[in-house]
């Protein structure tokens, strides 16, 4: 991709706001490239191991206005709604403003209601782990990954030029989603999976698991790297996507309930051939 | 190990029913490690391609009754059960017999009921593969993995140790757990997950999949590997440990609902502390 806005960088400073496991690689990966980059971060201890290795530069103390400020928020969901506010001085003074987040319309809303849509640019990098925080940050994270831009109107054709480059010069390719659809497609394809995990994880609490924890393999296992993902992060995801993932819970309700009724009623014929269908439409996923 | 039943390589022969995935893997290890290998299969052109890549010595015309006769049964569940009687016979012969199933409870009633409970005991390989049948199998599949034999009343000494002696011939080590307990345990860790992976591809496949399923990486796609197994080989475990997966999935609904509540309620501190403890039964199991 041919850089227009990242070419000089001299003439850019990063911010990131939170610098946990998303946040952290983010700036591993800016500052290995030979851009400038602050950080702003509620633990200071976070903040001064990352200067001291060379992460960062500084805090927002360091902000030069006479260089283009380019803004990463890299907030659980809630908190950047949260902490908006608090932001709007540093977000009016940035040339570019995006974030990291799994939820789309409600911080679309406060974007818009803060008349900032022009410069501030939904992003979503498809790259997480069950680790989180600053110490398991890395700067490969993004590498060979895909990042959702999610383009809403009253945005500037250079808005989504520069979110671009960012993500190319973190390794990652860029598609375009609507916030909506976003929304919609990340309940079924993440936030329903997490809670499906974690509930899971909760029902086996109730067992022996000194006893149960050895055979984990034949299923389970699949399922549980993801039910240690951050508690925090998470409450935060499925509060915000409320209204899709109600929806997303009761139709996983009604397959099981599906798969159940089979069982009961020793429908073994009905039961096999649903079973099939399922098989044949996760072999063209493959594809 | 010390090996005694399975020191004279010459005076045994071993019978594998069912040339799939299973049957085929414990094929080819035993015949590389110079064992005589026959087996029974419904699938002709299955035994015919077994016996050119010598894998397989011939079918049961081949049975020599001057050597001990070892069997292992690799069919699915319900089709043991349903064709015990055809292979009483040779079970009659036999110096040993062994199957490789999840459910055992019903398996054993068939064992007492035609009182082979003396030299017929219960084994579970934990190593499948959501890839099935002969063309699929490997000598390596039981490498390093557990193998559950569950003992039961009226077993023969020298059953148990020929039975460990041919797990560990096949790479694995082996646990001992009671039949009743191992559906139990099997039923929350490989059957429940089983139907929940199937459901979540079912529910996904209202949607537009060809969108959808650029971004499983964010969780769904841990779940759908499993959703890939054998239809027919899930629907006879299903059914056979009804009792005890009616109850866990009855229980998994209650997980999802105590969840769905939280969100509905907007109880976001009783759902962050929720999935603390989660996280941290989850952590807890990797130690």
């Amino acid at each position: 991709m041919k850089k227009t806005f990242l070419k000089n960088k001299r003439n850019i400073q990063f911010l990131i706001i939170g610098l946990g496991l998303i946040g952290g690689s983010v700036a591993k990966r800016l500052s290995k490239e030979g851009f400038e980059v602050l950080a702003i971060d509620k633990n200071d201890s976070n903040l001064n191991y990352a200067r001291k290795i060379k992460t960062i530069n500084g805090s927002s103390e360091k902000i030069d206005n006479k260089k283009k400020l380019f803004v990463i928020v890299a907030l659980p969901p809630k908190i950047i709604l949260r902490k908006f506010e608090d932001y709007l001085n540093i977000f009016n003074q940035a040339d570019f403003i995006t974030d990291c987040t799994s939820v789309k319309e409600t911080l679309l809303k406060k974007i818009k209601k803060n008349k900032l849509e022009s410069k501030f640019i939904l992003s979503h990098p498809i790259a997480g782990s069950e680790k989180s925080g600053f110490l398991n940050s890395r700067e490969d994270l993004f590498k060979d990954k895909i990042s959702i831009i999610s383009k809403h109107n009253g945005l500037a054709n250079n808005t989504l030029k520069k979110c671009k480059e960012l993500w190319f010069e973190l390794g990652s390719e860029t598609h375009n989603v609507d916030p909506k659809l976003h929304d919609e497609i990340f309940s079924l394809t993440s936030h329903l999976p997490h809670i499906v995990a974690f509930s899971l994880i909760s029902l086996f609490s109730k067992r022996k698991t000194s006893v149960y924890k050895k055979y984990m393999g034949g299923g389970l296992k699949d399922f549980t790297r993801i039910a240690e993902s951050d508690p925090n992060m998470w409450e935060n995801i499925f509060s915000l996507n409320k209204k899709n993932l109600l929806k997303d819970i009761r139709e996983i309700e009604k397959e099981l309930k599906k798969i159940k009724n089979f069982i009961v009623k020793d429908e073994e014929n009905k039961l096999e051939k649903h079973l099939k269908k399922i098989k044949k439409i996760k072999e063209s996923l493959n594809r």
